[in-house]
């Protein structure tokens, strides 16, 4: 184990580095909060109860986060961002909904997932549900290029799902096409979080490209630091079944650095387990062996490291003031979170 | 077997009334078509091949057809109702992948459902991919009046099949709650198919509000005609299993009125078949059976007229055009569709 997966495995600093960006919205946060409890109610009790569940189980709330952020940062001064924050959480609620049924997850943020509760039917449903609710959230926004960005998001994201879906079970897919996937599948509505908050201020191109891609570059370091958690966190830490994506025989970033360097032994375990789904129970503990042995995990954080780097480097246009310093914290924690 | 269900039954004319209507609209439809395939594309492939297993395999492109009527009746004069009914008919395809799912259907106009092919893990991120892009190309047309139409009616589609499947195998659901699933799930869409068209041609209160009751009454009685062949029909008119809605234990209206009117023993007859789905090779006719002993079939196509009687009464204030007639015999074919 290298220098660098044991700091960032002892990291106990990492919530400490959220907080800034937590104070500072904290009020707006209630906020888009009210506004996310006010629309779900329906005349169907099980919409409201079974999507509370998910947005009330906590996440962290970090795409509304960045949103509410990115417009103080571009000094945008209205109620705008809040009623968005709370469309940007609902499509990412509903893609959690499909998420779960589609990896057939039993747990999601410490608690058992509406899927494994009310049944996929239900979950499916409501997700379609709080979808649109998100579109009719942004309608009440009357920002037609609002709109563009998060429609244009969401068929990404559902792009990238598929894309997943597809790889699934290859472990012969390649570097770029996991990274294609982690961009369209994550780092887009991050992208599209960000870049909606420059656009309240009117039409400013420099902005708007700035934080579409300090969200990119964001969206994808965090995604790939939760391939290594799935890997060699504890399941208290991330709230769900550690070894998820090696049971549901995801093929992440670690797993494709691993196999590039694995002998014909170890591909045939790769093949077996993730290829082929036949799993027993000392595989996971063999696989996470294999992936130190080649320093996937390791090589997996340098990786996120970069893409934090890009995130940060984005950001450097803009003028110095709290909401800055929070973005940049925020980066930090994206990189060691511990929780 | 009373007169109206023997000219129903008989009826094989139905096809011929749809005719004038498609006539009018080919050249439009033709376009529309194009835009569905141009905008089905994506660098992931098994998205646009699943989406035109569906999309292609038929259907009668109803509420593209009404988009397009409707904003000729109101005489509006632009391409934007093409690429209006293209947004139409994707949300109406998403939410068919997610019906089919919900429902584990395995027959869909009259061939195999894309989740018995695919798998539903691919339905349900297609689907979600087919609702962005109708929101993609809404906002490309650029109203945000039928945003927001379209973004409520998506609502209100989600909530009725949360109510319907919250409904699912309780025998004893009242007539009224079943017409507002009804309503929800399928009338919705006629009528913001309807009411878009009307939009289009800058704000007349009035036609909005007649073009909008005119899809919703033809919708409602669209899905009581369905709940009906669902019964009588052969598999090749309907293009889908005969008896499906009995077999997922569909509360469906005819059942609802069979169900008031039923002796114990009946009672207990649809509460083991439907309530419980503990159901034999015979039970399908028994039901059949119970339902034309109570003139069930025959009730719920008098519920279709008197909505198909509303629908054309809001037709009245239109003055005569080619496309009224089609719109008029459109209704009749509604009633009487043999396919």
């Amino acid at each position: 184990m290298t220098a660098l997966s044991q700091i960032y495995e002892k990291s106990n600093i990492g919530s400490d580095l959220l907080k800034p960006l937590q104070t500072l919205v904290s009020s707006d946060l209630e906020r888009v909060n009210a506004i996310i409890l006010d629309r779900l109610k329906s005349p169907i009790d099980l919409i409201p109860t079974l999507a509370r569940h998910l947005i009330a189980a906590g996440g962290k709330r970090m795409r509304p986060m960045l949103t509410l952020a990115c417009s103080a940062l571009v000094e945008h001064n209205s109620d705008r961002p809040i009623r968005l924050a709370a469309a940007i959480e609902f499509i990412h609620a509903a893609t959690l909904l499909h998420d779960d049924v589609v990896d057939e997850s039993e747990l999601r943020r410490g608690v058992p997932t509406a899927n494994s509760v009310w049944g996929n039917q239900a979950s499916i449903l409501v997700g379609d549900f709080l979808f649109s609710r998100a579109f009719e959230l942004m309608v009440e926004d009357g920002s037609l290029d609002v709109l563009r960005i998060l429609s244009s998001a969401s068929s990404k994201i559902a792009e990238g799902e598929v894309m997943q879906l597809v790889s699934s079970k290859d472990v012969t897919t390649s570097q770029n096409t996991y990274l294609e996937i982690a961009t369209y599948k994550t780092a887009t509505l991050f992208e599209a979080a960000c870049q909606v908050g420059a656009v309240l201020d009117g039409p400013n191109l420099e902005n708007e490209r700035a934080l579409a891609s300090f969200g990119r570059n964001l969206g994808l370091a965090f995604q790939l630091v939760d391939d290594v958690l799935d890997y060699q966190a504890s399941s208290e830490m991330i709230g769900k079944n550690v070894g998820d994506d090696f049971k549901e025989g995801k093929i992440t970033l670690p797993v494709i650095l691993a196999y590039k360097k694995a002998n014909e032994d170890e591909k045939k375990f790769w093949q077996r387990t993730l290829g082929t789904k036949q799993q027993n129970a000392k595989d996971f503990g063999q696989a996470l062996a294999y992936l130190n042995k080649h320093r996937a995990l390791d090589e997996t954080l340098t990786h996120a490291q970069t893409y934090i780097h890009y995130a940060q480097e984005s950001l450097i246009k803009f003028k110095p003031s709290p909401y800055l310093s929070a973005l940049f914290d925020l980066c930090e924690f994206c990189l060691k979170r511990a929780f």
